[in-house]
């Protein structure tokens, strides 16, 4: 049986990652993998997901820092990286996250402009050299992102209340950074989610004969 | 009147931070200096005391690694310099902090072995160039101070179970960092608590008729 490997979505908020995620579990499983295990970020483990109500809540008379956030998306990723994400590969378990490090270099470096030089120190620092085999970045504009999250009716947290200017940003450095790196996959999440989905699921199959 | 200023302790568990507090802020306002707020560290905001207890409690079925307590320690510390902290100051509010950056450079850096690297640029982003005016360092063996908050008969947190040796790096951190720092003081902090804090108290007054 092939390697487990380490499968990340990423994409703007409304981008259809949740969906994506089923599809690509079931892509997985259809090509006889058993043992898949998704995850998300921030959060994923016991201590991330406290960190994540600290980064997706709003706080009494308090706002959260651009450098705060950034450190405490970091930490969330270690305790995810090495708890969950590296021993599950190691016993074969495929795993499948919601984001991973390519959103603090798009959101914190693209959206909130923080210097990339600093989030490459605390990635190198973190991660080492460990990165995912495979990236979807779901591309969408914002406009239409945005629209979709709102049309669910639920309550928009810290992040999702960001203005149109800070997600523009965001996806262009979300569009660099998949442009520059060969293990990430651009999926034209715009269209219908039905087509999406058979785009993701091609691809997949795709890049699984290739392993 | 004397511009604010920002007066740190420093110390292992147990050398008698909470009493000094006390005499340093009797100190000041016996000096005439009305305008006198304490915090601490980690902690001391809104955000802040939300970290202390990531860090403090323990957590079920995970531990937190030594690189996500570093930055949660570093996200609390923006939060409270920039709000708190730095606020007050420009006010003319003089604060007294239990705890501020060089905890984290004798803990992280001497107790869990961080490279001093990493922390120093941690500093550099997250304060630059801001630091106390001055620092106590109350020093102390930590059988002594650990018997000390045994004493106390409250439940031990994460840190303060941590072992001897653990501890006698961090001190020997501690007193590598004040020999090498022109603000700082530091304080024999084995002797009876009357004694702490004639001396305290006496190079308190010294140091303000400098101002």
């Amino acid at each position: 049986m092939k390697e487990a490997k380490f499968i990340v979505l990423e994409g703007l908020e409304g981008s259809g990652k949740s969906t994506a995620l089923k599809t690509i579990t079931a892509t997985l499983r259809a090509a006889g993998i058993e043992k898949i295990k998704s995850t998300r970020e921030p959060g994923g483990s016991v201590i991330g997901e406290k960190i994540r109500l600290l980064i997706k809540k709003e706080h009494r008379n308090e706002d959260l820092q651009n450098m705060a956030e950034l450190l405490l998306l970091y930490a969330a990723r270690i305790q995810l990286t090495n708890d969950i994400i590296k021993p599950a590969l190691k016993e074969g378990v495929w795993m499948v996250s919601d984001r991973y490090d390519m959103s603090s270099q798009a959101y914190q470096g693209g959206g909130r402009g923080i210097s990339p030089n600093l989030i490459s120190t605390l990635k190198t620092q973190v991660l080492g050299e460990f990165k995912p085999d495979l990236t979807f970045y779901l591309d969408v504009d914002p406009k239409v992102g945005l629209k979709r999250v709102c049309n669910r009716g639920q309550q928009l947290d810290r992040i999702e209340k960001m203005g149109i200017d800070f997600f523009d940003r965001t996806r262009k450095r979300y569009l660099e950074l998949s442009n520059s790196d060969s293990n990430t996959i651009v999926i034209d999440a715009e269209k219908e989610i039905d087509l999406v989905n058979c785009d993701i699921r091609r691809a997949l199959i795709l890049w699984l004969n290739k392993q």
